[in-house]
């Protein structure tokens, strides 16, 4: 199948590639240049892939402008692995973390460190079905909190947020950037952990990156799984066992392609321009479509929005994608639309979006 | 870069795939057909991908031989996080389980075991170096043990199981077939579990095949990180959270090529024969060059031996390299030359090493 038959895949995750890098990726599968064999079948331990490999981290840090205070982790087992590998290295026994809970992943999160220790839900935005993300003002803090855990964007309500929260003085600050990491600029020294599964705007599904600062490492129990452990794979640089070596490679040429692109502010401002004809589409249109966010919260990646009833809400998924445009179901939580956009989603995807919601407007409203 | 410009990948792992697999995947990779994108950004939740995925254990389960009373898992974290997951899962407070032990993984595997219970090393080769299988008459089994534990393949000495341990009636033998699985038939109804990671002969780094009698599932201890009990993976279908699906892509077609090339016992008679041609070549040195393994634990996966001299070795794999036979050097542990003969190495890289080992002698004996 060629390039041109390909449709518009607005799928949550795993999601849309930059095509250059898929053409890169398909013009070298069988025998990678130089080394005569396929980047499938290189030995993590040979020079051809610890060039890879280690560019892609020196690539992030410089891409994300990430200092030498934090290491950046290569791991597996996706941001679930990460629910619980957070507090088991960061949450002593006895003591507390709190966390924001805005929306299912927050959840499953917060889940996961019950396992671990005491978890004080610092704000939540529960009570009106995640459509918000809560100002630093409601943040009710517990006394000398491990950490303070927040979700960046939450795919499925489609909320996002658009500032760094203030936590007390010296508490670590932990983000689950799984759905908008590089969506845009960012501090990450204001981050003392970071993590993200790549399947959204990073590479491909089967890949964890994380970025801790390095005065956390080595804080794991004594007895915890080695995997588990951060300070086993810094201290080896990510190769402590075989990483996922193709997902580290086409990382790295997917941060290349931003670099190209004009780096981090160029892309907030593509997902910008995106993410505003979505919103523009739904706000001129005279409430017959509802975006589930509150305007404020509106997150960049995930547009979710709803029909006037559950049929019409079907009818235009069924008809989006007779016309190429996939993926747009909405979560079950929510109901109705979602429109993924990560960062290599084209920008005529978008514009086909739109065409199509007024034009199902008009033959339906 | 084209095939014929690949070279021969003697490395341990990630290691060499056959060549019209990584073909396929080529054609294929920026749209699949009949979907319209990549196999790298399909949904894992899409239909496209549940035939894939679904279609890969059904036809794991056909090609070896695998009954319903187990399960096949689709996992992440490689044979190091199933060092953890055996105990964490079969292992109960204050129980023993027994390892074999037989080289450098199944020396990881206790060091993990005991982070969770007691360990009792039922036999062990470590005195001789690890150069042999230690027999059934060998083995001195605890009162009671959870579970029995081996290494059917030794990737670093270059030994093998030829057998299936007898274990204590009614005690769960567990296997880490990470280097040596589907290269010839075996009956799975002896294991009670099988792990691999899939860098060798299954698919690329980064996923991991268990295989676990359904009987045995939930039995980790409440509290457990989600991620690591084998029943939150089994629920789902291997599709709790997001899975390596590129490599599961990669798994199904390697596994339709092994079917085509007429199953295991086929793959069994290929494997016998490229490993007798490199154990006749040492056999047949006059001693020159020196096998490490005892001839009957002599596995057909890697193939290790030593040369007179380390100066010999050093540029024995040095001029191997330039002539295009890669990754032979012997790991730290054993040291000389070390062949890694999967599955899909090719027996004409064999007849090449073969003969690039007699001219060697000849010029440097």
């Amino acid at each position: 199948m060629t390039a041109s038959q390909r449709i518009f895949n607005f799928s949550a995750g795993p999601a849309v590639l930059p095509l250059p890098v898929l053409e890169e990726a398909r013009r070298d599968l069988v025998a990678l240049p130089g080394v005569g064999m396929s980047v499938l079948e290189i030995s993590h331990r040979s020079k051809a892939f610890e060039k890879i490999c280690f560019g892609a981290e020196e690539r992030f840090m410089r891409l994300a402008g990430v200092a030498d205070d934090h290491q950046v982790l290569f791991l597996q087992g996706g941001a679930t692995l990460q629910f619980s590998m957070v507090p088991w290295n960061l949450l002593p026994a006895g003591s507390t973390a709190d966390y924001f809970e805005t929306g299912v992943w927050s959840e499953k999160a917060i889940a996961e460190a019950r396992k671990v220790g005491e978890v004080h839900v610092a704000a939540s935005s529960k009570a009106t079905r995640h459509d918000r993300i809560p100002g630093d003002g409601e943040s009710r803090y517990s006394a000398r909190p491990a950490y303070v855990h927040m979700t960046s964007n939450n795919t499925i309500f489609g909320t996002q947020y658009h500032r760094v929260p203030t936590v007390p003085a010296g508490v670590p600050l932990v983000n689950d950037a799984s759905s908008d990491i590089l969506c845009r600029p960012l501090d990450f020294s204001r981050f003392a952990l970071t993590y993200a599964g790549a399947q959204k705007n990073l590479s491909i599904a089967g890949l964890t990156l994380v970025v801790v600062r390095k005065d956390l490492l080595g804080r794991a129990p004594a007895g915890s799984p080695v995997y588990l452990d951060y300070a086993t794979h810094a201290k080896e640089r990510s190769l402590y066992n075989t990483p996922p070596v193709f997902a580290i490679y086409l990382l790295d040429l997917v941060l290349e392609h931003l670099l190209a692109q004009g780096g981090l502010e160029a892309a907030a401002r593509r997902n910008g321009r995106k993410a505003g004809m979505l919103y523009a589409a739904i706000d001129s249109s005279a409430g017959w479509y509802r975006g589930h966010a509150q305007p404020d919260s509106r997150s960049t990646m995930n547009v979710t929005f709803r029909l006037p009833s559950e049929e019409l809400e079907k009818r235009f998924v069924a008809e989006a994608t007779a016309e190429g445009l996939d993926g747009l179901k909405g979560h079950r939580s929510v109901g109705g639309v979602r429109a993924s956009i990560y960062n290599a989603f084209p920008e005529a995807g978008v514009e086909a979006l739109v065409g199509f919601m007024a034009e199902f407007q008009r033959r339906n409203g």
